[in-house]
């Protein structure tokens, strides 16, 4: 069958958009979402995101599916919340594995609620209890990171310079540490002042990547805990910038760019 | 304006095609074809590939321009010659800055005449004379290759092991050095055989891809006039197999595979 699908991004963050809410697609396996982000010989992205119909049951407008590059289905994606956003174009509740996000066309882009943070071991999750404000644990230059999820597991480490952290060799080591039996994802982060803070992230199943939502999500709520903040934050990473305010009401609201590249449709089978 | 695409690669080296015979499109500069090429914030590509009419001159049925990932534009490349011969669907001459290349379907997927190959140093070009069938020079593991040109410039390292040298290491060093005023495709190759070569490209403008079609054939060539082989080779890339024929008229025939990944479109004014 031939399938449509849109080619979008936030901040360099690229996903297919895969809408079975529009045309009747078979089961994505691993191995075809695998083939369809493979940038060689399939269409190529971060991650793919498939749309379903709601099913009614909790006032969701429609219910949005995660994939990463390796195949494996993921809990949330900040900047896959804000493409969605841009395509529905107008506030939409939006069911996900990790809860209900709703995502509001803004003036700097959309507006995603995001949800609220768990600093709960058991939650994060970590393998054994400790205090997530100031983990007693370290690899090389990053030691006492703060661990939060925000949908899924991230570890944030402060240090005075972030660009002199080697992430490509650090984020591996402590994404795949047993302290974090679903993995993480590893952010290194420097505050700048205390509206400011610089990121970067690797993010597990994919590697280094030029932006991500729920890692200054993370981040920003890790800083405002630690006292290096105040409650709204610029977050600036290598794609771009994010605004993150965390609400009293315990809900982080990301507000930030996305875009549309392309719109396109390929033979199923041939990645099949 | 809204502009049609066709995604398609040879081997893993992978083309968006325009098709300006189809419809009219604004100029394409460097900077557009880098927007388009972006795997992030663009379509993504290895090249593009820009087809347009014949001018009637020279009984070519159509002409095709490639530009690299950097935006610069190039000669010739054999992958592409293959998937524009697969889009044709039937025997076509195309009209390229390397000459007009023939391509016509057959049983092992397209044939391509790649034309005929020239060992003059002035036509490689290098920057001084010298015998370019074993050059005297040499970068640490990598010495005395061939120089060739094929279209476009190519130096071939002969070696015990092609997988054993740091060809992102070596291949930017001898691309940029002074000896070829036009920079040179990098080709590190293993003689499995008299009719069996192993090949490791490092594209001038690119980087490592997993196939090229024109380091393919020069590298062949280079391998007959050393009398490593025969005059027909398998040759073996990380993305695939090609066959190579240097037949008695002193023409290169390239066989292999190409295929159309998918099709779409997007706003000029987007990457303009």
């Amino acid at each position: 069958m031939r399938a449509e699908f849109i080619k979008m991004h936030g901040l360099g963050n690229d996903f297919v958009v895969l809408d079975a809410r529009q045309q009747p697609l078979p089961e994505l396996t691993s191995a075809i979402a695998r083939e369809i982000a493979d940038r060689h010989t399939g269409i190529g992205c971060d991650q793919l995101i498939l749309l379903e119909p709601a099913d009614g049951t909790d006032g969701a407008d429609f219910a949005m599916r995660i994939f990463n590059q390796d195949g494996g289905e993921v809990e949330a994606c900040g900047n896959a919340t804000r493409a969605v956003g841009l395509l529905a174009g107008k506030p939409v509740r939006i069911r996900t594995s990790a809860g209900i996000l709703t995502a509001i066309p803004a003036e700097a882009g959309i507006a995603v609620d995001m949800g609220e943070p768990v600093f709960d071991w058991e939650a994060i999750p970590l393998s054994y209890p400790m205090d997530t404000l100031s983990m007693p644990v370290g690899w090389e230059d990053l030691a006492r990171p703060v661990a939060v999820n925000v949908g899924n597991p991230h570890a944030i480490f402060f240090v005075p310079d972030n660009d002199a952290i080697q992430l490509d060799i650090l984020g591996p080591l402590i994404e795949h540490d047993p302290l974090f039996p679903e993995r993480v994802n590893v952010n290194v982060a420097t505050v700048e002042d205390r509206h400011t803070v610089r990121l970067r992230v690797w993010e597990r199943g994919v590697g280094l990547t030029r932006a991500c939502g729920t890692g200054a999500c993370a981040t920003a709520v890790a800083a405002m805990r630690r006292g290096l903040t105040e409650r709204e934050v610029i977050v600036h990473l290598p794609g771009g910038t994010l605004q993150i305010v965390w609400q009293p009401d315990n809900h982080m609201i990301m507000t930030g760019p996305a875009q549309e590249s392309f719109r396109g449709s390929f033979e199923w089978e041939d990645f099949a």
